[in-house]
C-alpha cells in the first residue's frame, strides 16, 4: 500500500508542513525508519531526532511547524500514528470456517463467517456469534457465549457459563471462569466453598497472555466495557473492574473488590479483598492497596499513600541509617546538657 | 430441588428460629437473594441486612436468636452455608468414557468410570484411577499417576513422572513438573543442572489456574494433603508445603524451602530458598520472607517482622519526611544551646 | 550405567582422594544418597555431612583432601556434579517423526529427525529445523522459525513470526509473541496500538513455565544467547535481555527496557519501562527498579538503592516507631532546656 502524505494527514485530521505529495509505503520507529516510511515523535525530548531519522515524513505535535523534512502536525502524534499503523497493517478478515479437527457439540449455535481452528473444543449449548475466531487449543465450556468479532488466541480456556462480549481479545493461555479461591475451615480441614457464579466480560476488553479471571462464588465477576488487562494478571472471584480501566502486568486483585472507571493499576500492584477503588485513580507500580481509595488521585507505596507524599517518603528511606545515628548523637549531647543544667530525670 | 428449612437446619447441625416449614429452593448472597432462597451472614457488621434481604431464610450465628424472618442458628454460618451450597449444586457424576479424539498410549492403565475429553494426551505407562476427569488439552507425561476422583481442567500439563493424589483439582493452565530453575556457571556460561526429581501432590489438594510447580533437581517437590494453592503461584524445585496450608495468588516460593502445616501465605508473598517456615504461620500480603520463621506467629513486611510491629512501622512510614525535618530542626536548636552553654566540640 | 570413580574424576577434570576403583551407578543429594551413588558438597558448612552420608563417593572442593570415603576433589564441585548428572541422565535422542494427529500446513519446511506429538498445530510457511521436539498442544503461528535441537513443551504458543534459535527450551504454557500492552487515549477510550513487531529468541535460551514474552510494537523483543528465564515472568514489548542473564520467577520487565549481559534479577523484581540496566548488575528479590542502573553493582529495595545501603535501611525499619518516640521525647526535653535558658522562639 502507498499513500500520499496529504492523504494520511487528512485521514488523521492533521495538517501537512512541507511536501504533501511524498509517497509513504510503511511505518517504523524513529530509529529504524527508512526512506518511504513515516514515523512519529510524541515526546518533545526526542525532537532532536527530527534531523537524524531517515524517515520520509514525521508526525509531530502542533507546536512543531517546520523541519527540513515533511511533517504531519496534529494534536496527538501518537494517536495519529496509531491510526496510520492500523491503516497499513489491518488485513481484511477472511473467515476460514470450522476445521474438521475441532470438536463441537451438536447443540452449539454459530453466527456467520466464523473461524474455528483445529483442536478447538466447544461444549454444549454455547453460542458463537458472527466473525468469532477461535485459535488452536481453545476450550469453550458449556453454556458460554462469545460475542461478535471476538478473538480467542491459542490455548485459551473458558469454563462453563462464561459470557464474552463483542470485539473482545483474549490472548494465549488466558483462563476465564476457574473456581474462585474460597474455603471455610471445618476443624483443621479446608472445605471448598462451591463457586457457582460466573464471569461476564463486556465489549472491547483485551486480556493479556496467561491472565486469570475467576468465576464468582455467587453472582458474577464483571469486566466492564473497554477494560484492558495485561499479562499474568490475577482477578479473583466477585471482582468488578469499571469501564476503560487499565490493569498492568502481574497485578493481583483479591475477591469482591470493585475497581472504578478509568483506573490505572501499574505493574505488580496488589489490592486486597472487599475494597472500593474510586474512578480515575492511579496506583504506582508494586504498590499494596489495603484500604478504599477515593477517586481522582494517585497513590503509591505499601501500604499506599498519596503519590506526592510517597515521593518524599521514598527519598527519606536511604537516609534512615544516618537519621538513626543523628538521633543517638543528639540524645547523648542532650544528656550532657541536662547534666550541666542539673536537670534531673523526673523533670524531663 | 426443594428442602424445608428444618431439614436444612438438621443437615448442617443448626437450630431453626421461626417457621421451619418454609421451603427453600436455592441459595444466593445477602444482596441478591430472592424469595425462596436462603442466604447467610457471617460478619456481625452485616446483621443490619437481616431486615433488608429478600431471602426467605438466613443462616446466622448462635448469638442471633430471632428476627422477622426464619433463621438457622449455628456455630459457623459460613460453614453451614457452604454445606447447603454443596447440597444444592453438587451434580451426580456421569462418566463419559474415553473420547476417540484423545491420544492414549497403549500402556496406560485405567480405573473405572473415567472421563477423557477430546485432545487429551496420555503418555506411556501412566495410571489413571477411578472417576478421574481429564478435560480437553490436558497432557499427561509418561509414568505419571492420577489418583481417584481427581479433575484436571483444560490445558493442564503434567510432565513425566508426576504423582497426583486422590480428589485433587488442577485448574486450567497448571503446569506440574517443569524443570526447576538450576544452573551452574562454567566461565560466563550458565550450564543447566539436570532436574531429575519429580513432583508429588497428595490427596485433597487444589491448584489454581496457571500456577506452576516445578520438579525437584533430585528427590521430590511435595505438596501435602489438603493444601490449597490459588492462581499464578510459583512453587520452585524441592519445595515442600505442609498439610492444610493456604497459598494465595501470585505467591512465589523459592527452591528447597519447607513450608509448615496450616500456614497461610497471603497474595504476592515471596519466600527465598532453603528456608523453614513453621506451622500455623501467617504472612501478610506482598511480604518478603528472607529468614526462617518460628511457628504460630503472624508476619508482614519486606523483610518480614512480627505483624504487630509491622503495623507500627507502616504507620510511621508517612511521617518520615516530617521526622527528618524535626531532626534537622532539633540539631540546629541544640547547637544554639551548646553555644550558649559554651559546650565545645570535644565535650559533646 | 556404571562408572569407576577414577573415570568420573577424569571426566570432570578432578582428582581422586581414596579408592578410585569404587563403582558408581547413580547420583543423589547428600541426604538421600545410598551405597553405589555419588553426591557432592559445594557449601563448606555442609562438610560435616561427609561422615553422615551413605554415598559411596563425594565430590568436594580442592580444599578438602581426605575423608573416610572416596572423594573427587575439584575446583567447582557443583559444576562437576552437574556434568556427572548429565552423564547419567542424558538419554540418546530418538526422533518419533510427525504424529498423524498433528495439523501441519503444507507450506511448512522440516529439517531431519523431527518429533511432533499429537494435537500440535503449525501454521503456514514455518521452518522447523533438525531434531526439534514439539510436545502435544503446541501451537506455532505462521512464518515462525524454530532452530535446531529446540524443545517446546506441551501447550506452548508461538504467535506468528516468532524466531526461536537453536537449543532453546520453552516450558509448558509459555506464550511468545502475544501483543504488547499498548493503547493511546482517544477521549476516554483506549485505542489499541497495533503491535506489528516480533520476538527473537537466540540460541541456548530457556524459558520457564507460563512465562510470557510479548512481541514489539515495532521492531523486535530480543532475548539474547544463553539467557535463562524462570516461571511466570513477564517480558513486555520491545525489551532486550543481554547474553547470559538470569531472570528469576515472577519478575516483570516493562516495555522497551534494555537489560545488560550477565545480569541477575531475583524473584518478583519489577523494572519499569524505557530503562537501561548495566552489565553484571544484580537486583535483590521483590525490588522495584525505577531508574537506569550502572553496571557491576548489586541493588535492592523499592525503589532500589545499592545493596549495602539497603541492608542498613532494612535493619532500621523495625526501629522506626522507637525512633519516633525518641524524637518526641527529645523535643520535649529540648523545650524544657530552652525554657530554662530563656531561649525564645525567634532565637531558635
Amino acid at each position: 500500500m502507498k499513500k500520499k502524505l496529504k492523504e494520511l494527514a487528512e485521514f488523521v485530521g492533521g495538517t501537512v508542513a512541507g511536501d504533501g505529495e511524498v509517497e509513504i509505503s510503511g511505518v517504523a520507529s524513529i530509529d529504524d525508519a527508512e526512506t518511504g516510511q513515516i514515523t512519529f515523535i510524541a515526546n518533545p525530548k526526542y525532537l532532536r531526532k527530527l534531523t537524524e531519522t531517515r524517515a520520509s515524513a514525521i508526525i509531530v505535535s502542533n507546536k512543531v511547524t517546520a523541519a527540513d523534512r515533511p511533517l504531519i502536525c496534529t494534536v496527538d502524534p501518537q494517536l495519529a500514528f496509531t491510526k496510520i499503523l492500523t491503516l497499513f497493517f489491518a488485513k481484511p478478515y477472511q473467515p476460514k470456517g470450522i476445521d474438521p479437527h475441532a470438536w463441537i457439540s451438536p447443540s452449539v449455535q454459530f453466527g456467520k463467517d466464523i473461524t474455528i481452528y483445529p483442536y478447538v473444543y466447544i461444549g454444549d449449548r454455547c453460542r458463537i456469534e458472527d466473525r468469532v475466531i477461535l485459535y488452536p487449543g481453545v476450550c469453550v465450556g458449556e453454556d458460554s457465549v462469545i460475542g461478535e468479532d471476538s478473538v480467542l488466541h491459542p490455548n485459551v480456556t473458558l469454563y462453563s457459563g462464561s459470557i464474552i462480549g463483542k470485539k473482545v481479545i483474549l490472548h494465549s493461555g488466558v483462563v476465564i471462569g476457574a473456581d474462585g479461591f474460597g474455603y471455610v475451615k471445618d476443624g483443621k480441614k479446608n472445605v471448598k466453598i462451591p463457586q457457582v457464579g460466573k464471569v461476564i466480560i463486556e465489549d472491547d476488553v483485551e486480556v493479556g497472555a496467561n491472565s486469570t479471571i475467576d468465576r464468582a462464588a455467587l453472582g458474577a465477576t464483571i469486566i466492564r466495557r473497554g477494560v484492558k488487562i495485561d499479562n499474568l494478571v490475577q482477578v479473583a472471584h466477585g471482582v468488578e473492574i469499571g469501564e476503560d480501566s487499565i490493569i498492568v502486568a502481574q497485578v493481583g486483585i483479591a475477591g469482591s473488590t470493585k475497581i472504578g472507571k478509568n483506573v490505572i493499576l501499574a505493574g505488580q500492584v496488589g489490592v486486597i479483598d472487599h475494597l472500593e477503588i474510586g474512578d480515575n485513580v492511579m496506583v504506582g507500580p508494586q504498590s499494596g492497596v489495603g484500604q478504599n481509595l477515593p477517586p481522582n488521585q494517585i497513590f503509591t507505596g505499601t501500604p499506599v499513600i498519596p503519590h506526592r507524599d510517597y515521593l518524599r517518603v521514598a527519598t527519606t528511606f536511604p537516609k534512615l541509617p544516618e537519621m538513626r545515628r543523628t538521633l543517638t548523637d543528639i540524645e547523648n549531647r542532650m544528656r550532657k546538657i541536662e547534666e550541666r543544667l542539673s536537670i534531673k530525670e523526673k523533670e524531663k
